[in-house]
C-alpha cells in the first residue's frame, strides 16, 4: 500500500515529517511512502529506504495562503500533488500537516466527495479523562449544516470509530444544550429526528460539559459549534495551566510543591493535549486523507500515517460510500 | 427602592436567601426588600426589620417544573408574585435563584420587553484569569437568534458594562471561528456588519479561545453557542480539578505536594466560579431581573441584591430603551 505524504506542511517541516515516515516504514512493512517536497531542502535529514520515494515539488501552500486559491493555484505544491496522487489512485491514502483550510480544499476539489455525502467533515479524535477519547464532528469544515449532513456525519463517526478504533456499536451522542428530546435550536431538534433513523447506536443528546467524562464515543454537531467548543476546551485548558504555574511560583511553599508533583503535572498536560490521539480524519472522500497537526513531530506524523493505513486497510471510505448509498433517498 | 426577592427559588431557599436579604439591607440603606415565599417556611430565618416586608405565597415554582405553564397556571407561586411586583411598578428591581427556564418565562411573560426588543436575552459575568470578568450573552434565553438580535444584544449587554460594572467605552466583541472580518457562519457573517453599525466600541471577532483571558469587557452569540461555551467551560474545569485530584492522591509524595498548597488551590478553584462573579441579569426587560445562581448562598443573593439595586440606580433598562428606540429602523 503507498501512502502519500505532503513533506513541506506543517510547523517543523521537512525534518520530523521525513523522521516520521522513517518511523512508520519500520513499523508498518506493508507500507511504502511517496513523500512530495523541495528535493534541496529535504536532502540533509533523508536516508536511502527501499520502500521510500521522494518526488520533487517547486512549490509549497504557506500557513497563510487562502484555501481555495492556492489549491488552485499552486499546481506544484506538495500537498496539491499529495492529493492528486490520492485522486489517480497511486496512492491509498494521503497525510499533511499543512494549512488545515488548504487541505480540506484539496480534499474536496482534488479527491473528491464520496457519491451521495453532502459535506466533508473534520473528524479529530478529542481527550477524555480516562483516556479513551471519543470522536468529534464537525469541527470546522463546513460552518453552517443542515440536519441531513449532520445525520451523515453520525454514520461517517461510527463507521470510523468501529474500524479504525476497534469500539463496536459505537455510542453516538448529538450535541444539545440539554439532554431531554425536543431541547435545541432549529438545527437540533430537527437532527435528533435524522439521528433516530440513522444506522447508528444513537444515544441522544449529549451535553458540552459531559464531553471530557466519555458520554458517548461520537458527538456530532454543526462544524461552528464544534470549532467553538473545540477551541473553549484549549482556552480553558491553557488557561488553567497558567493559573497553576502562577499558583506554584508565588511562594517558596508552593515552590516546594510544584518540585514534588512536576512530572505527574506533566503527564496531566500530555492527557488533555488532543494531538497524542492522532490527526483529525477528513470523512466523506473518496479516499482517507489524514490532517496532522501543525506542530507534529514524528510521532505525529507517524500517528497520522498509522491512522491513514487503518483507515485504507479497513476501507473506511468504501463502507462509508455503501451504507450513505443505500440510505440515501435524495 | 424596593427590591422584589424570590424567598422560595434556589437549593439552599429558604434559609440563605432570607439571610442574603439581611446582609443587603445592612450594606444598603436606600433599599427596602420584600420577600415572597411560604410564611411558615420562612418564620424560622426571619428577624424583624424596618425595612423588610414579608409577603405570604401559597405555592412555588419547582426546579423541574415545565416553564411556561408553570409561570401560567401558579398564580401564586413566589416567583410569579415577585415578577408581578416589579411589573406593577411595586417594586424597582427583582431577583430569584429559582428555575432559570421559569424566570425567563416571567421576565417575558409578567415583567415584559422593553418596546423595540426583539429578544430579551440572560447575561451572567463569566471569569477571566485575571479576575476582572467580562458579560456575555446571549447564554441561552432563545436558542435561535438572528442578526438584528446580536446587535441588541450588544447595545445591551455595553450599557450595563460601562453603567454596573463601571468599565468606560466597553469592548464589545462578537465570538466567532476566526478573528478575521468574513469568517463564520451565516448568522455571524451578517451579525458582524450590525455591529459594525451599532452605537458601540466594536473589536471585531474574538475567539473562544482568548475568553479567558480577558479579549473583550462584553461578547455577543446566540443562546445555543452561549450555552454550548459555558457548559464546556464548566465541563473543562471540571474535567481538570478531577484529574489533579487524581494526581495528589496518587502516591505520597504528591500528597505532601498536596498539603502545602491545598489553600492556593482552593483560591484558583474559586476564581473560576462564575457565580462568585454575582447572578445574570436578564436584559431587555422593562425593569432589572437578576437570576442569582441555583446554588448561592447569603453572599450571592447579597452579590445579586446588589447588582438589581444599581442596575435600578443607573436606569439601564431605560437607557437600552432610549438607545434601542433611537437605533430602530423596523
Amino acid at each position: 500500500m503507498i501512502i502519500a505524504l505532503d513533506g513541506m506542511g506543517g510547523d517543523h517541516a521537512p525534518g520530523e515529517i521525513i523522521a516520521g515516515a522513517i518511523e512508520s516504514l519500520s513499523a508498518f512493512n506493508d507500507i511504502h511512502i511517496h513523500i512530495y517536497g523541495d528535493e534541496q531542502k529535504m536532502a540533509p535529514f533523508l536516508q536511502a529506504h527501499d520502500r521510500l520515494t521522494v518526488v520533487h515539488c517547486t512549490e509549497k501552500i504557506e500557513a497563510e495562503d487562502e484555501p481555495v486559491r492556492a489549491i488552485r493555484r499552486k499546481k506544484d505544491a506538495s500537498m496539491v500533488r499529495m492529493a492528486q496522487a490520492v485522486k489517480d489512485g497511486e496512492a491509498a491514502a494521503g497525510v499533511s500537516a499543512g494549512n488545515t483550510g488548504a487541505l480540506m480544499a484539496a480534499g474536496l476539489f482534488i479527491v473528491g466527495r464520496v457519491p451521495g455525502i453532502e459535506r466533508p467533515a473534520l473528524a479529530p479524535t478529542l481527550p477524555t479523562i480516562d483516556g479513551k477519547g471519543f470522536v468529534m464532528l464537525d469541527l470546522g469544515a463546513n460552518a453552517d449544516a443542515k440536519p441531513s449532513h449532520l445525520g451523515q456525519y453520525a454514520v461517517m463517526g461510527s463507521i470510523y470509530t468501529e474500524k479504525v478504533r476497534g469500539i463496536e456499536n459505537p455510542k453516538v451522542g448529538l450535541l444539545n444544550i440539554g439532554t431531554e428530546e425536543g431541547k435545541g435550536n432549529e438545527l437540533t431538534k430537527a437532527a435528533y429526528d435524522v439521528l433516530a433513523e440513522a444506522p447508528i447506536n444513537f444515544i441522544g443528546n449529549v451535553e458540552a460539559r459531559d464531553l471530557l467524562t466519555g458520554v458517548a464515543d461520537v458527538v456530532v454537531t454543526d462544524g461552528f459549534t464544534g470549532n467553538m467548543v473545540l477551541k473553549t476546551i484549549e482556552g480553558t485548558a491553557l488557561g488553567f495551566f497558567s493559573m497553576l504555574k502562577d499558583v506554584y511560583t508565588s511562594s517558596m511553599k508552593t515552590k516546594m510543591s510544584a518540585a514534588l508533583i512536576k512530572e505527574d503535572l506533566r503527564g496531566l498536560k500530555k492527557k488533555m493535549d488532543y494531538s497524542e490521539y492522532g490527526g483529525a480524519g477528513l470523512f466523506g472522500l473518496n479516499a482517507p486523507v489524514i490532517k496532522a497537526h501543525g506542530s507534529s513531530n514524528a510521532n505525529a506524523i507517524f500517528n497520522a500515517v498509522r491512522q491513514a493505513r487503518t483507515m485504507a486497510k479497513h476501507q473506511v471510505c468504501e463502507t462509508i460510500r455503501d451504507t450513505i448509498g443505500k440510505g440515501q433517498t435524495t
